[in-house]
């Protein structure tokens, strides 16, 4: 590669990890904040801002960078990077997602408008620049409502909201603060009633959805924190497979990715799905591993390529009969002292592979729908089989945390 | 049309005096700096910034305006606004020009990649980051070389330098420090050895071009400034026609404008165009109105409804038969005190009209390629026909200054 590479990036371990596979260390420069550093091996070159989102102060350490040595592309992974990053590969014409492509993705009601305008059924939604629309918002959606700010990922600030009286006591909580002092807008949208959750992770080249994955949440995103989540594959005979096929070319071109990874969540109301958002990036926790394990494609390796210009020709093939499960270990605040082995764990049926934090490590708020102390891959013959596995996991992990 | 309009500009007295006739005057909100404030109507709705380029600010004040009543679209007309009218659109979902598309015609280094990409000739070119790099940069490209920010607009802030002796002596001059003190890039390019510059301004419907018209420029720009500058039209049969018409689609599909108005400036080498560079606003000076006159095509409606996402479906018709001339009244700094009658010009041969400055009026630096005392439109035959009639004008026009 010729030029500097700029990894735009939190704490995303997996981003650098696979980007130093493409280009050597040396040629890689890391903007991020000062309390990542940690995570990244002692001789990366790091550049440190505030706010990993804030566009002029990244913009002046990259024109910095490229005055000594002209930037060829631009690597961000984390869901709070995207919109500038895509801002960086426009404002210096390099190749990838540019920033109107981007913002679609990380604004999501810009998203949901794109989506709606495509004719792909998303939740009704009214966007506020001030919480204290809230009542009004409700009463003209319908309760419950979930109300999020238009950037932000997973479930952090994301709240549902059963009626007025909620939403009136809603705003004298800290929570209602938060929106009060943040700078974006504020998306009100209507509480899917569902069967379930899901999570489609695609590959897309020149705009087509090459390869992609469904999996269905263990439970809805908004409950699951600090509980057993995870997700568990959707095998392609289902109706499920079908409808989700024919949904994501639509989602992909109305928001006008040409290359890169996604991954979409979306709600099954029993006939249907609708779609909640969707983000151009790998997904967290288990979800790359399990369909690494499952077809031997690696969405970082897509992600990094496509970000880097590059191919990714990769061929699926069945590595694992069946379908995976990827499992969260629960989590709570705290050192970890105590954790089970990978070998009290590899008794359980269809176990596949464990990733456990070591003893020492330390979770701290905010913990989201991503955060766990590991992940455990099991194959299953069929979601039938799930609860069982769940029960014999639960038997045999065990952990300890000091607060 | 529902919601607010923001009109993103400098002084462009055009553009707010073509956007009443489309939105009534309580729907528009002008974001400009404090000394264009007389060019306004006095109930116009006023918003200052320091800098109507600084995205943050512009930012700020659509924020504020958007949580009262939603912005419904944005307009852009000045050079500088481009760019953050883009960020506009893109930021709040609004029909026309996004970011991207609006950086690719701001910034004249990445409009010069994306044209050589799509095979359209341009001057070779490199981009620098610091004005000291002028000199390496000029032995490369091969001298002379033209130098410029890669944001301006007209001949501001360009200049040619003839060798490395002159890069040198440039280098310690207030213009050279001009550079170090700005935020943009600067570009370096190959000086183009011609026969005549061009314009060529355009309707952009759906990606087509759907109406253009050639004009030579009386003199290279660069050495205009002061003089009797002006541009003449080039009739539908000359080969010169022909040629731009061949390169004009892939200029706007390299570009990836869906609607719009531009305005590219193009050098003819005897045997070809080699494109400068091309912007998506109407031109300044008498191109519009020559245009109106001739074809009763009004650019600035057309810009104005496609920044409206409104169709401005009107026909071009042969007004006036023949080529039209717009011709600048030459411009000093200082008050005019003293200016001649339309009357007096009226006798020269094809004239059609003259809009002169009133006694009074101020011009004070830098006056650039556009700044003229008024504008005589001529109607010929031929191009032949021009120097008799300039030397007619020239012996008419009066005019006096005050210091």
């Amino acid at each position: 590669m010729n030029g500097r590479v700029i990894l735009l990036n939190s704490g995303k371990t997996d981003a650098y990890r696979h980007l130093v596979k493409f280009v050597p260390a040396t040629g890689i420069d890391v903007i991020t904040e000062r309390k990542y550093t940690a995570l990244y091996p002692t001789n990366t070159n790091l550049h440190y801002v505030n706010d990993i989102a804030d566009e002029t102060e990244v913009l002046n350490v990259a024109r910095k960078l490229d005055s000594s040595d002209s930037i060829a592309a631009v690597v961000s992974p984390s869901e709070r990077s995207l919109p500038v990053g895509g801002y960086l590969r426009t404002y210096f014409n390099l190749p990838g997602t540019g920033f109107d492509v981007a913002w679609g993705f990380a604004n999501k009601s810009v998203m949901k408008s794109k989506l709606r305008s495509a004719g792909v059924e998303v939740a009704r939604a009214l966007t506020i620049s001030n919480i204290r629309q809230l009542v009004d918002a409700g009463d003209e959606i319908g309760w419950p409502v979930v109300v999020k700010p238009v950037i932000g990922s997973g479930s952090m600030n994301t709240y549902k909201i059963h009626n007025r009286e909620e939403a009136a006591s809603f705003l004298e909580t800290p929570q209602a603060d938060w929106f009060r002092n943040s700078r974006y807008q504020i998306i009100v949208e209507e509480y899917i009633t569902m069967k379930g959750e899901y999570h489609c992770d695609a590959i897309i080249h020149n705009g087509q959805v090459v390869f992609f994955v469904l999996q269905r949440y263990f439970s809805p995103l908004l409950e699951c924190t600090g509980a057993w989540g995870g997700s568990i594959m959707i095998g392609k005979g289902d109706e499920r497979y079908d409808k989700i096929s024919a949904i994501y070319p639509k989602v992909v071109k109305a928001l006008g990715l040409k290359d890169g990874v996604t991954h979409m969540e979306a709600f099954w109301t029993g006939t249907k799905f609708i779609v909640g958002e969707i983000s151009c990036r790998p997904a967290g926790g288990g979800i790359p591993k399990s369909i690494l394990l499952k077809y031997g494609i690696d969405l970082w390796d897509a992600f990094t390529a496509a970000s880097l210009n590059l191919e990714y020709n990769h061929k699926a093939s069945e590595l694992i009969p069946g379908i995976i499960a990827n499992i969260d270990l629960p989590v709570q605040t705290g050192r970890l002292v105590d954790i089970c082995t990978i070998d009290e764990l590899s008794s359980i049926d269809g176990f596949v592979s464990a990733d456990l934090s070591p003893v020492g490590t330390l979770f701290s708020e905010p913990l989201n729908s991503s955060s766990a102390t590991g992940i455990v891959y099991v194959q299953l013959q069929s979601d039938a089989e799930l609860e069982g596995t769940l029960q014999q996991l639960k038997e045999r992990y065990h952990s300890a945390y000091e607060s």
